[in-house]
């Protein structure tokens, strides 16, 4: 499996998703700036991954401290404050970043040097659950699928989205496994083009047999009779089961529902946000037009052309069939049943 | 407005759309065979002009025609099966091909010369009445309409489909001088982009308020409740309503019917085959993968993925809010309005 983000003394090292699959290009960041402006630029992107490349980016910093014990933690903010900024969606990483506080504050009275080892060991606790945590997703979430499917997704939510294996493409390679897997729809994803670049490159490496389709092909290929189920990731999940994904999820669970195709979403327990009652409370990235307007530089419509951009929609609780984390599959009503398994205390 | 064919002796000359928005190139066509290269290719597209070319290709070849009045009508034949056997879905083609056969029909004991000349002016009757026919659809349309609406189209069904004007464009049109658009979402309708190349183009030019998005951003636009309508245009219509449009229609239909948006169908008489019963009949092409796959030699993609690329869609009559038609507005149930008119003997 190809590594997304690793820490290689003294550099975090990521894999620049923008470059895929026409090539596979490793950055070596060496500071929180740089992995700051990764993850703005999409370089590192996926919910999950997101979060552990800020913790390694704010580690990153630590190590590199070089002022008085007085001075730590408003540096300590300060780049906090820089990675908290990339994007706003995903709450994973405001998770990550939370993880760290935690640490950071049961470091009271160790050397500069000595908080650094430890942000940096928390940073690679949470790359390593990572992947456990997808496991135990794939494993949970294979149960949903009969023998032989045809499943569709959307976007990117495999393990390049994520510290390996996927959240998603997790439940779909757990499946495959076993040989359920029949097909599965890949939407392109547009404007970033995720599926088409990421999720296509690794099942195709992975050998499960995905065909790639554009985002208006789903409804006629769902008509066609040949999705039993579309699997999506989550960025942000409100308390009443509200899931915040990549753009055009709301649309294919609206597809979904009306073909009567279960629709599930995959996603750790580190994307559930029960501070919001509500999806209407998930903030939306809007992002520059030109994604829409180009890709690499040639031009799909008129350079000034007015567009509009948003990165993610909300998709309403009452279109998803089942929500799958690593605690176990969430039935509906979600609101219930998360308080029941992720309220702490 | 811009001119998308014409005929100046010797040549069929037609707009290259797969150029635009980039460049406006036209191209001397001085052969049948090069005008059904043109449809074939997408230079000239949009179901009433591909029937307008086809049937001035038909006309080029006879005008060149050198053989025996014995040899004439293999020769025709010949040429007309070529040009028939360009693109399968769009009937406009088809009966536009007819009402050449009819004049090749009425034009017995004529001299080649003179049928070459009969045929050539059918032709251009054709191109005259699409444009009056647009109009026609264009008053009678925006009726349908309140003041200050937000529209959604899809693909380009503009002057550019047509041989000026548009079908759903040209509701647009008349709406707009009366003042009664505030924003159309254009959905750049991937592969081929004829929403983000010509619609953006097309309406830019004519200064009505256009927004571009990515076709999987519909359903969150209409979810925010800043759409009044969506106009399409249609490629084939059966004789109980169901309509083939580009690929991405049907799904547009389903979350206008979600979000309880009224849908409208808008086409000239030519695009009704009260022959097939159902849109299940209606042939739809599948086109090469690498539209998909790349978009001016720029990959999306690994250059091998598996795709799945259909050109069109068929939008169930039920999610159909009334057809636009140059002989007036039809309301469901449409197999007997339709019957009743267009019904001939």
């Amino acid at each position: 499996m190809i590594k997304t983000i690793a820490y290689e003394a003294p550099y975090v090292v990521i894999l620049d998703q923008n470059q895929l699959p026409q090539r596979v290009v490793y950055e070596s960041c060496a500071t929180a700036e740089q992995v700051a402006g990764a993850i703005r630029e999409l370089k590192v992107r996926g919910a999950p991954l997101i979060g552990v490349a800020a913790a390694f980016g704010l580690a990153l910093a630590m190590q590199q401290y070089q002022g008085s014990v007085a001075d730590l933690h408003s540096y300590y903010q300060g780049k906090r404050d820089l990675l908290a900024a990339t994007r706003p969606t995903a709450v994973n990483l405001f998770w990550a970043l939370q993880r760290m506080d935690e640490v950071l504050q049961s470091s009271q009275g160790c050397a500069p040097g000595a908080v650094g080892e430890r942000l940096l060991q928390a940073a690679q606790d949470l790359l390593e659950d990572d992947i456990r945590v997808n496991e135990a997703m794939g494993e949970k979430g294979q149960e949903l699928l009969g023998g032989s499917v045809r499943v569709m997704t959307i976007c990117n939510a495999g393990a390049l989205a994520t510290c390996g294996y996927g959240t998603a493409l997790g439940v779909i390679r757990s499946a495959a496994r076993r040989n359920k897997i029949e097909q599965v729809w890949a939407c392109e994803t547009r404007p970033v083009l995720q599926g088409a670049r990421l999720t296509v490159w690794e099942l195709m490496h992975d050998g499960i047999p995905v065909t790639l389709i554009s985002d208006n092909m789903a409804a006629s290929v769902m008509r066609r009779g040949e999705v039993d189920a579309v699997l999506v990731g989550a960025d942000r999940i409100a308390a009443n089961g509200d899931t915040a994904n990549k753009i055009g999820t709301y649309g294919l669970a609206v597809l979904a529902a009306y073909h009567r195709i279960p629709f599930y979403v995959v996603a750790p327990s580190s994307t559930i946000d029960l501070s919001l009652a509500s999806g209407e409370e998930i903030p939306i990235e809007e992002r520059h037009g030109d994604e829409i307007r180009q890709f690499r530089g040639v031009y799909f419509t008129v350079p000034e052309a007015p567009v509009f951009n948003p990165a993610f929609d909300v998709t309403p609780h009452e279109l998803i069939t089942a929500i799958v984390t690593e605690k176990g599959i969430i039935q509906p009503p979600f609101a219930d049943s998360m308080a029941a398994a992720f309220k702490t205390g």
